[in-house]
């Protein structure tokens, strides 16, 4: 029986600053029934540059003020709290947390055929955490992952260069080895890259990508269900914003990742 | 009279990050017998991308902790502190602050032709400020300033691509409108730039670039030099490194920036 009281409370998502916006974009589409809170933690972003200690002390913050706002579950749109800050924020939170790897490691574990070559393609930062391949040495043993850090991607798709033949060569110079190596099956371990697809399936058709941000959706639908806290509401999916600083280039962020701005935005003060 | 005691004490310097070392590394040059003390704010990099708010409250914090370390002369080495927060700084501190937008307005104040054009180029939030466009037109209102962001300059240099083929293409991209307006004289706006002088020089070799590092150790030096405050120790010229985080490419900003690594690192928890 499921916990109604408790099933219409919103999903709680957050990134270090709005490429996480990729992720509440696909939770939409797959769940319209669904209230959902996002955090972008605009004033500190990035976090991929920042030590392993200062991105759990930023993810504990914000767990805090997602669970004052009542979530029934939490999704942590962003690869580096995934990698680094998931287990601390697993402990220290009385609702589920989702991160953005497994449900790309548990698909791909699902798709690959036996002894195959996967890639990852993510930040630095991502790559030097080991996570994706720790999590994947796990259920498969037998894959063997490329790792391949492509730093400029983030910037490049933040310039709105995402199609540009400028940023093709960047690609190529990133993805080029992947190519050689006859990798099929890429992670898009960045929850800016989905907006690269289609120029990387432009320059490698034979690419099948995973995008984080689907994946993510998906993993959270099977979580509710799981869970019995699916929301039945046809009149809720409301969308509520929160950032930590209302930044000049917040509202082209949110077209850019969102593909629409939200209307209702609310600044709050973490960690001042 | 030389006031002593004062002139020994060492001149603060910091940035967002570890841009600023390339000022640094300029004074250092130049002011071989000062003892430097830097702080970036490594865990909150970058400003650029912040509020005009958020931007003054942490320089307040900075000036703080470079006051307690008893610093003679302040050098914000960093063009969106230098725009947003400088007037707040010179209010609250008890030392003389210089930025890096002043020296380059008047060196190029200087050297530019009656009516010329002149180009800046800087990252968005620099761009976005009009500092260098408000300061150049009380000095020199004949002149006309084009304004340019170029917010993938930073990444391309911090990814050491500085000298390859597709930073040509990039550095094109942005530079070539300057290059068809016949506008000569260009001010490099952002600390990471002098590293991109070399490829720009290739592609125009017409240029003539200003470059905030140098501009500024040359203007520090007028300023102790009027206060009476350059220090006549031959056996100083130390150098203390203070971050807020100690982050992974710690060492490899320092090689790239400083060109060596500094002995003496410090971490620092402002605002925590």
């Amino acid at each position: 029986m499921p916990n109604r009281v408790n099933a219409e409370k919103p999903v709680g998502v957050f990134d270090s600053g709005l490429g996480g916006l990729t992720v509440l974009s696909a939770i939409q589409e797959k769940l319209p029934n669904e209230n959902l809170i996002y955090f972008g933690d605009t004033a500190r972003v990035p976090y991929g540059s920042k030590s392993k200690e200062t991105v759990i002390k930023y993810s504990l913050e914000i767990l805090d003020f997602l669970l004052e706002k009542k979530v029934k579950m939490i999704v942590a749109a962003c690869n580096t709290v995934s990698a680094y800050a998931i287990e601390e924020m697993r402990k220290k939170s009385s609702v589920p947390v989702i991160g953005v790897i497994e449900p790309c490691v548990k698909t791909v574990s699902q798709k690959a055929p036996e002894n195959e070559k996967i890639a990852v393609i993510a930040t630095k930062s991502t790559i030097k955490s080991g996570a994706y391949e720790k999590l994947l040495k796990k259920v498969r043993p037998d894959v063997y992952l490329f790792s391949k850090a492509a730093p400029l991607f983030v910037p490049l798709v933040e310039e709105g260069f995402s199609e540009k033949a400028v940023t093709e060569e960047i690609i190529k110079e990133y993805l080029d080895e992947i190519s050689k190596e006859k990798i099929k099956h890429i992670i898009l371990g960045c929850t800016h890259y989905p907006l690269l697809k289609k120029t990387i399936k432009r320059i490698y058709p034979e690419f099948i990508l995973y995008d984080s941000s689907i994946e993510t959706a998906l993993f959270l639908e099977l979580k509710l269900k799981e869970n019995q806290l699916q929301s039945q509401n046809k009149a809720a999916g409301q969308i509520e914003l929160f950032v930590s600083d209302v930044t000049d280039s917040l509202y082209d962020l949110e077209k850019l990742f969102f593909g629409k701005t939200i209307d209702r935005i609310e600044k709050v003060l973490l960690g001042w």
